[in-house]
């Protein structure tokens, strides 16, 4: 039986997402999204997500860790924002000695929605279908399982392969 | 008596700097970098570093503490790397409650060399000067320390001002 944490980086709302996969088979444990004040000073910000993830991390016992890989803004303010925000977020497994594997954003739509572009409500469609019974908390932890769920078919493949 | 933190973020190597001020006089307390392997994942990098600063803070015990403004790369990926590096070098203090001023780079060479337009020798050199007997570990501490002292003038000024 294997954990898998899905990580969704922002700082306005950092999404997450847990699934367990037993032989083969895969189902939904938890989600929700780390919600932080555009008031408040940026550090703290980053200070309250890496606190809730870990937080996350400590109650749910994950075994792997998967993040999405960056998408470029073309704004640099906002590309440094962003970042920073991914910073923090991909630490936190890392703290805990978990391992974290990235995977392009195309990647993570093919693994869920079979195609490369797909709209973020299909991607909440497929999550839904491929977990039954979750009701993601919104697009963040939506798109938070969805990267779990790549992983998932992903290192299932790479074990078949050794 | 106050202690300054400085904070000079990169993912190869993060500088740190600490000092003190007493009845607006100023002494150098200790300085120091954290190099990061580059063939290590990211994710543990980023955690190595946040680690080493908590142990730096948990036992200088700073009270304030100041950072760069960023510095924008005109290379999206290493905007991403250096916003990664800095959000988790910036949340340290704030996990320990310390505020955290940010200062434009140019204001940071002013406030030690007297011009904006300063080369890392010219700050270095004015920071042995302004902290006597202080000999900085390499370029990023004694960058870190700068900052600190960048800080140190202009809460002054700001007190005056109160």
């Amino acid at each position: 039986m294997i954990r898998i944490l899905g990580l969704d980086p922002s700082l306005s709302s950092t999404g997450w997402g847990i699934i367990e996969t037993e032989n083969n088979r895969v189902h939904y444990v938890a989600d929700g999204f780390i919600p932080t004040d555009a008031k408040t000073p940026i550090a703290e910000r980053l200070a309250i997500i890496n606190k809730a993830l870990c937080d996350v991390i400590d109650f749910y016992k994950p075994d792997e860790a998967a993040i999405e890989q960056v998408f470029l803004n073309s704004n640099a303010v906002s590309t440094i924002k962003l970042g920073m925000a991914r910073g923090v977020v991909i630490m936190a497994p890392a703290m805990f000695g978990i391992n974290v594997t990235e995977y392009e954003p195309n990647k993570v739509k093919k693994a869920v929605v079979g195609v490369g572009k797909a709209e973020k409500k299909q991607v909440e469609t497929m999550v839904k279908i491929l977990l039954p019974g979750c009701q993601p908390k919104n697009n963040d932890s939506s798109d938070a399982l969805a990267i779990a769920l790549c992983h998932f078919q992903y290192r299932n493949s790479l074990m078949l392969k050794k």
